[in-house]
């Protein structure tokens, strides 16, 4: 079954400025139809009109100089519920890549933040358009530019580049999982 | 994108009698995980405990000696009413692909049915387990066994096996391109 | 059952600009509450602004003289994977309309588009609203005013004001006929 | 509009057990297609098996020897939270119509059970079948046969088949102006 | 179970004109996250811009002196036929709760309005933002600035701050009931 | 906020055996209303009737002498995939707790699957009754009884009582940050 998620490491550096997470980006950007996981690097600056979540349009801002980025559009379902639930789990994923690159490393989840220990390794959001769900999700790569004291891939001694296909192929193969979960599973009272 | 639903078309024989419309069928029997439309050929015999339309239930019966079956699972959405379009959108295709291969043909299509004049050439439900959408969509392949007046493949001109070839590929073209518009339109109100 | 679509023949033409394509026109311009198929005809020139498929933002631009149009709003739904299915469907059916009346014709169907040989008869988009599901179907009535080679309903020998009707009730009949089998078919494991 | 629910009082006394309760029982039994609200007089006597409210399997029992019964099975949607809804509407409604009848009657509303002064006057459930969803509101017409203190139209002064057709006027029309009102609303955002 | 909507009686004045029937004032304004039910009191007038109820538009106005006002914002779903059902139920309860404040008041329910008499006493209505339903849903508290013939609760000698926190009072406890309820119903089939 | 799912950790032994993985076990059993989580300790042999997985039926078989086992209803949805989404976030759940009681292991996750080296931690199935979604998570306290390598709790130095209401509270403390997640994000195009 070829289902689940396109995904795509952009090798050119892309300004995150929050505008990116809208419905149709990827494909207008990518060319890429359907649902699609991208991955680019750049410096992240989001605008307050574009700010997603209410909790940081009153924060210290959101930015950085150099981050890894990932955007998610998915057209199966606009459900805001179950965007959360999978942002959640993306979050486990990347802090299960990064154990993997980094093991002696302690980076820990809370909600969809990464932490090594009180620095800020990560940024997300999920939202919802009418037609898609949409997921941005950033780690830090080099220090510069954050309003609070963060943790970066450089101190974990992980490369981006690598760290960022590692997430893609990672997240692809469990998507995929998913769907044929989906589809082996018995509801309560089925017969064989 | 590689979405869209897997095909299979069954090379053995296979009796039909409505036990195959359930949940996990085209899992258990042919391995195929997922969103997935087998054709083959066999008689067809419904017993009445499997018969899914009520008012069929009172009817002369479901049987023909010949037929050429499809069954499609789905486990996009356990949605009735889609599951319904997506039947009548079936007789639809199924209905162009013999026009293109018998050109002089006359048939008909009333609601989930094909006629070719008088006779019936077609039978077809739609139904929901909990997990997924199920139809069986069958039609006569040669004449004989059947209650009512048919038409049949072979009064067409039609070779079943050519003609259950042609009708999964067009009906997997179709679900792709239809993954693809679903993912390419604009909300209203969407900006660019 | 009375349920269904509402259908209505505007006898008054009117110009089809794209803006047409939202949430209550249908109600505002004919005071139809509910879900309503309206058709009229009229020039057709969509701006960029209202263009909802993005495949067209770059095209050679949706325009013709005179066009037979269909506008549909159901709020059943906000499903836009239904209405694509509904819009799909559309177009099958628009082409057994003509079929019927102008047999002799050779009229296609990929996706959503009809052709005519080489000619594209008809243009078509499906959307969402916050509250509903729109279609656009649009049938060239005389030649005039598109950017690319078209086909006409003049071409077929056909009347555009009888094939507007004749659309009209032939899905809306269909529309009643899937409602109901929706409402009469066992789902499985029910027991009678 | 001519959508809503259909509607229907059945002159013939049915004894209600709760097989009632069950997808196309009012297609089976009254050749009822679709959304429909079906009342009748009859005994009720809920079998063990048949109770659905799982509070009620260890309660007093279900029964009464003379009620009114309202059976209504929609299938617009199989949402449970929304069946719920439209129960609790509907005990609100057939207090109104009570109060209408019995102008100097004291009826009150706790959920989906209504009671004149400490006398039950009435049982409900709602729940979904695959395909459905479905109601039981039933009225003590007269005294006898239950195992708790009830009160009755009978001491109300209200003649069990004029109740019966209130209601039903009243629920139809409100489902009507509700199907209406869903139609006419703009979604916040939206533009005129 | 400590589900259902939070409830808030602010007791600052606050002019209602429609802006406030937006996603996530309730959290703007007062702090609350998720499913939440706030009462105030003010002055109405809904601004053109903001008229949800397309009825309204050519309408005589929305506005009145004096009024209590109740905004609710549910993110349980966006689904705008439930915000209907939990429009009208509401309705029914503000109702339910006058009629015991006031025992000897006549308060009829249209749909989502109150009358007493042929004098209009409340305004209402439910709409869909893509992320939430929201309702709202006013009383006049004193006589004042309608453009119609309005009720107040001052006629029925009603004390509007006691029936707010009435009001608020029974919603809760219902909507916890009816989730516990949804929780607690066999789907038929279903086995113990 | 008070939403989220409900926990209860249960001192007593319960031999899991497959069937308690239906719709309303935990309130038969516990008298929970609701959403809601259940840990306790006991052997695991799951009838084959009773298995959801297809996979299993021709597996090696589910079972094992003395597990922690954890059984989650909930009413909110019954969609399968949000199912499943909940239960590999679950696992990861699972893992990060492990991973806090024991820094120095080395657990792996796989999907639902969770590995300490090769031998297996944990089982796992998601699936949906017609009115709940369910979930069952068991790990290995001690060894004995399964039909595979397995890795346990004991030898990780984790004490299962400990292990379970860690589980529990870091579940619920996430579930009830993804609802107020939920309700705080703003839809693409929504203004403040």
């Amino acid at each position: 079954m070829s289902n689940g998620v396109q995904t795509h490491w952009c090798e050119q550096t892309v300004a995150y400025d929050g505008s990116q997470l809208r419905a149709h980006w990827l494909l207008d950007r990518f060319g890429l139809v359907g649902n699609a996981l991208v991955a680019f690097r750049g410096p992240c600056n989001v605008l307050g009109a574009e700010v997603a979540d209410l909790e940081d349009l009153d924060g210290p801002g959101i930015a950085a100089d150099d981050m890894v980025h990932f955007v998610w559009e998915s057209f199966t379902t606009t459900d805001l519920l179950l965007a959360v639930h999978r942002q959640r789990l993306f979050a486990a994923q990347v802090r299960e890549v990064i154990q993997r690159l980094a093991p002696s490393s302690d980076v820990s989840r809370t909600g969809d933040d990464l932490y090594v220990g009180d620095g800020k390794l990560s940024i997300s959001i999920a939202t919802v358009s009418p037609v898609s769900a949409l997921i941005h999700f950033a780690v830090n790569a080099q220090p510069g530019g954050a309003p609070v004291a963060i943790a970066t891939l450089q101190q974990l001694g992980i490369e981006p580049g690598c760290f960022a296909r590692a997430v893609l192929e990672r997240v692809a193969t469990e998507q995929t999982s998913m769907e044929s979960a989906r589809a082996k599973v018995r509801a309560k009272g089925e017969w064989r």
